[in-house]
């Protein structure tokens, strides 16, 4: 699938306000936007680091991903997405390759990004996402 | 800290053979070192994403810490880390903003370069490491 870079590594928390002052006043890093994204019951909160974003997720519901997440293994990083191009094309190949497919098709994701996550079992325990600007 | 890009995204896998066949054969990324860490008790394989390493780790010893993080909490992302410029100056820094130093003062890590881990308890679960070329 060949990544060009990190797009971004998401990291929940259960306090995004929280959270946003230990990146800002203490790391340094500007948070450039804050988003809710109703679909995967999150706020999200973004950092750019270089080429890659921190993307500070609370869940909006305890029966969220992020929720359920923070339940089972506490607060910490919760994915890594790479960018990659030519996506829609890409899944078909890595399901082939056994890869277990959660999106078989891309979605819209936050920043209007289409989305694939790749199920954390067959990647070794990596939930991984691959994104590409539309 | 002001960290300039990801430095790498640490993995903790069980076995480092077959993780790297996904990351080479899969995802198209190429493995240019396997480097074994004595002082951390692990095995490690890096791979380049545009600015960001992908470090997979295998301990070499159960009673490691990536041997306890994979029986505690399973495969998968172990530790972020930040490429900063004059690391030595800025741990007493975060130390007195209240961060936990897992290091105080800098140390060698993989690849040569000077590192210092901050305690996931005071980062909101996220190991987080500092590393500065030397």
């Amino acid at each position: 699938m060949n990544p060009t870079h990190v797009e971004h590594i998401g990291i929940a928390v259960k306090n995004l306000d929280e959270a946003i002052q230990l990146y800002e006043n203490i790391f340094g890093l500007k948070c450039y936007q804050v988003e809710e994204v109703p679909d995967q019951k999150v706020k999200t909160a973004f950092f750019m680091v270089g080429q890659t974003k921190i993307e500070l997720l609370e869940s909006t519901s305890a029966d969220g991903p992020i929720g359920k997440f923070i339940e089972k293994k506490g607060e910490g990083i919760h994915h890594i997405a790479f960018a990659v191009n030519g996506l829609a094309a890409r899944l078909p190949y890595l399901e082939k390759q056994g890869i277990q497919l959660i999106d078989k098709q891309p979605r819209k994701g936050a920043e209007g990004l289409n989305i694939a996550f790749l199920h954390p079992k067959s990647t070794f325990g990596v939930l991984t996402e691959l994104c590409e600007k539309p």
